[in-house]
């Protein structure tokens, strides 16, 4: 089957993949714009903590964080080692007492479940401070061994080069959708045809620009992050866990002495790629109330993301109504890279007439 | 009358710009990407040595140029003199003597017309190294005084200065389009609906995915550039004209002691925003083939412009047929910089019911 | 007179351009690398408002100031238009009342003896804001009509290059310095001597390891400063005022839409280029307290700068003793910027036999 | 034993890294500035082809190669596997018959001893275009399976984290050293003196510029080398070889889809820290010669190394004579990727009293 993938990011490059392994004919399609979600994005897999109690979409979430296991070793498999991910254990924090309480219970009930979790665990505040050295002295903290960091900027490109390597063909193009009767066709740069049995438009928060053509009103809207990286030379954060404050910034190291601290979540700001002195006023403040050990860090960069942000909660997930041949995965938000590996598994499968392995009813694109 | 502009290239900046000075409400809305034409674009405006002879068309080259002498002052009462242009004179080239007679003929015909010429003469290989220092020695050449050389990067910015300062609003976004009956709405990266009587679009290479949703099939195809920016430290490059062989590349010097060289011409590849290997060796190859005193100048970076490349040679300018509210201004090309703000006056013009200073019939959209 | 100058930052770049005027064989030697003071520096020329008292300081001070129309006009006059000064007064305000007197006292005995500052005088919230509009609508303040702003990253290329063109010899090089007998022999980074009867070393921060080879224990640090640089798409601050808080801190805007802040005073971090978390907070916290109208500002970049900060508080300027050939002039510190081009003037007129325009006694290098 | 190393380059890095193993009291003090050789390099370990025969030399090449073995084990058992270092083999090709003749022989006499080698043989047009994809197509070539590359902007770090984590201390900084009678003293930026038994000086072309206060005449020069990066999106070049031509090019892959063309060799450029038009030009050209399948790669980045160059051709390793207490490395020139870690080794033996592993009396730093 032909099958056409608009968008390169962790859900599109997923599901080419899962499509090329299953031996289609995959072309993907990628636009080398600035303020990809993906590419901003620092990765927490740590679905346990999370205060979403709804039962169906926490169900995919916590099948995301379990189907990474399986996908690190398949691209190994294949070659493909340099992927950005690892299990180094996240340490959950409130500056709340009820927050904190709040935040052990559902651990301690929802990574019962969950074998990969690793189980959960109350730690002092020198445990912390030895999990994540810059940490706020003042917390103590729950302790989940088995969350694991991935950095999508390998993650992704190492997806797309599996797919790549099983026969995909990759372009960078900006592609354009039209009706013929009720089919969708695909068009590249130059207006040529990209033949396609199904479009799957895995686009983020520029889909909506995408889809509009086909006269659907793709209610995904941009959500502006920007993210800061912090170096730290000489210091080995190569196991440094991730910190989760039951708040609205997080933090991550990664292999190369580095911390990455996100993220701004600026609604109604349209596509506004840029760093702006409240947004990195923001990060640096709760960087320094978190970790004051981050005081003499380096700042390398600011990366500016748009999260593809659904209307209400849930994520877009499967084939368009009424249009031939065209099937949509977005709105994943912060949860994207938990979930987009497993999702575009799930598209992939739709794609080919499989179903998918959780219940997706609620997802459906609506007209 | 409330009019949007979709595009703050070097037409759209200047559509508003004189929108704004005839008092209307104007929205300038402009994604901050990379690869437009004019922040990629260095400028030369010389018209009169163009091998092209179709005669509405260089009525508005020649045009074009002729308007700079009075925007700029415009612009300068307002207050705007960092505007990026300056007259320092054009040095045209050949290797071939057939083609450099041959430039002599049409300049000596065509600067009679055109006392902002300022004539031309041809010049001795010494007076011409005098003019452009790093030329290839080889060179006799001919001299235009009146040559002009414009940075669009300071142009076009200053045009949206003086628009805002006349009341123009500037939004860094993403709009779409949409029809209602047979009247054009525009949306913004929101949903956000930006009333206006008139929506005109200047979006260059982009036009075509925006206008899609209209049902237009847009001609205009991105034609990619790789423009390379040569640093001169400690040379006063500020009065050097312009190197204009008779070829496809160009050399033009800024004020700070910086030399740029343009452009490949790529069709048909989309929107691959990439400096290639091939692209920077062409540049490359010809700028030390025309200005071997280039050898040692600092490489300082590769700019990536997609120019508005119209199917045949024509632009395209005016109200689109069959659809309310709708102008379009587009592909004109390598000579983007050169007409642009006198374009963007005549869309000015029509959008508000005036007659255009040029015939513009041939340039009328199609459906 | 054959003259080597190590180090073209502003007073380097001075000193070789008055050198050149005067008919000199000049040699300018300059290291490309990251952290020089004036290519961070943002500079406000405006002396009168300053805290030290110090009589001889101030008369150079103030003789710095002055002394720019002269160096602009010269400049022009040479073709040099493109130099990045401009006269746009300042905004003086203090957050604590009698911090604010003060300033008014010494505003207004300074002023009146400096013609080229036009005067003072204290001007309402709503002036302030018509001035610097970004700034915090609680002030009040004084403004000094003739105050001026300096980019040096254009100032200090324009005398280099006005050096150039009158047959000075520029080159990207590290020099070492070495006595033979008594007198210093300077040597390039190939090991080839640079012949000169006077060797000038104006390499700010970095003068004392040039300097240990000939037994010179030079007292000056590197005072480390981050510098914030802020965008304001569509707005022309090309006229906005600079604004000066009684404070560490201090805003200047630029022609091209944007605003500095500055800036950090490090001291004991000795050459650490970083960007640092404390040091970007800091500096945003300080701009959104002083202007919060930069709240939405985008941020486009942040310059490490390297002030040389002299032990006490005099700068250094004049031959070395007991060394033979060898002038120094350094430790001009934060207010380099302002004396920066007086002071070459002075280390030119040395190197020359002449004597100085100003008391240098007390500045004189020590053993 | 207190030993402070300048420098932390590979030599440096792996110095400190031997020392803190040792448990001595190690400080590294590295200035950032651009233009280490290190941080440019793209190193090839694959000492078997080699026009050298310089038995000396040689060895200690050789060395070089097989200790990397157990450094990558050493540094893996401490949890450093972000070392950028893979054995991928390497493909030998060559324009001319009697190069590629004379690689083969050479080749085969010195992998027989070498069992780190992995043998060679010679292989097929089409065998080397499966080991190195963008190959010209008429070269075949000797395959030499145990040839690795090293990443020298990962390994670096992560010897020093490696020491870090053993006790060393890190810092920012430049150094300057003095005499105190027959004794070495070590300062920092802010003047403060580094305590030191040892000082080892691994500075590379900065060495001579350190050395100078101490009356050394060091002879190091830097050779500048300009190096590219191309990029290759969606290719897996985690695997490919390295691509070793018997000229002044070389081709390297990472693991990122990247492809590393390096250098020019430029002598007598000082520190001229820049990316020059011949220089760029040769690099392409040469990419495009022996790798026409990087036509249309990206141009990612150009990096800028000095390569310590000694006079002749042997290297500098020992206690430097007349004075106590400091160490000197340096003059790897192009070997100093395969040699350094070894050499570093070495240093840390001299340092404390113990012997070298090879003889290296013939590089003894002479006064």
């Amino acid at each position: 089957m032909k099958v056409t993938v608009i968008g390169a990011g962790i859900l599109g490059a997923s599901t080419a993949y899962h499509l090329a392994m299953d031996g289609h004919d995959v072309t993907i399609v990628d636009q080398e714009h600035q303020g990809k979600a993906t590419l901003a994005g620092a990765g927490i897999v740590c679905p346990w903590a999370t205060k979403v109690e709804e039962p169906e979409w926490y169900q995919m979430y916590a099948a995301g964080a379990k189907y990474y296991e399986q996908l690190i070793a398949d691209l190994s498999d294949r070659g493909e080692t340099y992927v950005g991910y690892r299990k180094v254990g996240a340490v959950v924090v409130a500056d709340d007492p009820a927050e904190f309480a709040g935040a052990g219970e559902r651990l301690a009930r929802r990574t019962t479940d969950a074998p990969e979790s690793g189980g959960m665990e109350e730690i002092s505040e020198a445990k912390a401070q030895e999990y994540f050295p810059p940490i706020n002295k003042k917390y103590k903290a729950f302790y989940v061994p088995g969350a694991a960091r991935v950095n999508a900027r390998e993650l992704a490109p190492a997806m797309v080069r599996a797919a790549v390597a099983l026969g995909a063909k990759f372009y960078n193009d900006l592609v354009t959708l039209q009706l013929e009767g009720k089919r969708v066709k695909a068009y590249d740069g130059r207006g040529q045809e990209i033949a396609s049995d199904q479009v799957i438009v895995t686009a983020g928060a520029w889909a909506s620009q995408i889809l509009r053509p086909l006269g659907l009103d793709h209610p995904v809207k941009p959500q502006r992050g920007q993210i800061l990286h912090f170096g730290l030379q000489g210091v080995d954060t190569s196991r440094w866990s991730v910190l989760l404050p039951m708040a609205s910034h997080y933090l991550v190291a990664f292999d190369d002495s580095r911390v990455v601290v996100g993220a701004t979540r600026e609604n109604d700001k349209g596509f506004d790629y840029r760093v702006t002195t409240e947004g990195q006023h923001e990060v640096l403040t709760a960087a320094l109330h978190h970790a004051p050990g981050l005081a003499d860090a380096s700042i390398l960069e600011t990366r500016i993301g748009f999260r593809p942000a659904p209307p209400g909660f849930n994520p877009i997930l499967g084939a368009a109504p009424n249009i031939d041949g065209l099937i949509i995965g977005n709105g994943l938000g912060a949860a994207g890279l938990t979930i987009g590996p497993f999702a575009g598994r799930q598209l992939a499968r739709i794609a080919t007439g499989k179903s998918a392995e959780v219940p997706l009813d609620a997802y459906l694109p609506t007209a």
